[in-house]
């Protein structure tokens, strides 16, 4: 048995509001959660993503998150551009550095989307 | 606040264990996730999942599918090939047609690892 309760990111966001699994999806909202899921299907993006979820704040610096991931700085930032594009992190800076942060709820959304037994 | 209690799928799967966002995935975890996430970010195969899971025990004809998606039955056979080598789908031949349906739990068990909010 499955029980899942999740708060929507953002009511308005065109992809939001129909489960995968309860309904079938139409074509603008199957395009709109492919660009999503798209940024996310990438070891390293998955990495870095899961590298700021799991720190302080869910916010890290760009200049830890080389080093784990193994890659240059610009290839990093280069991951990080399409993550914060698809709406999974935001940007500030802070003195010399670049800080990511994870949006609330984005990963939550678009796993409710995701999960069949949920909307049933 | 958030609840989810998901089921895994399959506990041996090398991808099953690590929620994204508790820990910071390693980078085999990242590879095997990410290529689940591939298999699902394309739009046809989003709405052919969606539509499997919406039919009657979550099975449906090929031959119910090819008209909603609006391609040909090689086009959408590769797209359906795709989502059961990620584990999405399964398929048996009765008669003349081949039936698809959704694997328990895989999509659940993609959900929770995507699920920030459900770990903490």
């Amino acid at each position: 048995m499955t029980v899942t309760l999740l708060p929507m990111a953002d009511p308005q966001d065109a992809a939001c509001c129909t489960p995968l699994t309860r309904e079938t999806i139409d074509a603008d909202r199957a395009e709109e959660l492919s660009r999503k899921l798209k940024a996310l299907a990438d070891p390293t993006r998955l990495r870095l993503v899961s590298i700021v979820a799991a720190s302080d704040g869910e916010e890290a610096c760009v200049c830890d998150l080389i080093e784990p991931v193994g890659l240059s700085q610009p290839t990093v930032s280069h991951h990080l551009k399409i993550l914060m594009e698809a709406g999974f992190l935001t940007r500030s800076k802070r003195g010399t550095w670049a800080y990511y942060k994870l949006v609330p709820g984005a990963l939550g959304q678009l796993s409710q989307l995701l999960d069949v037994t949920a909307s049933r």
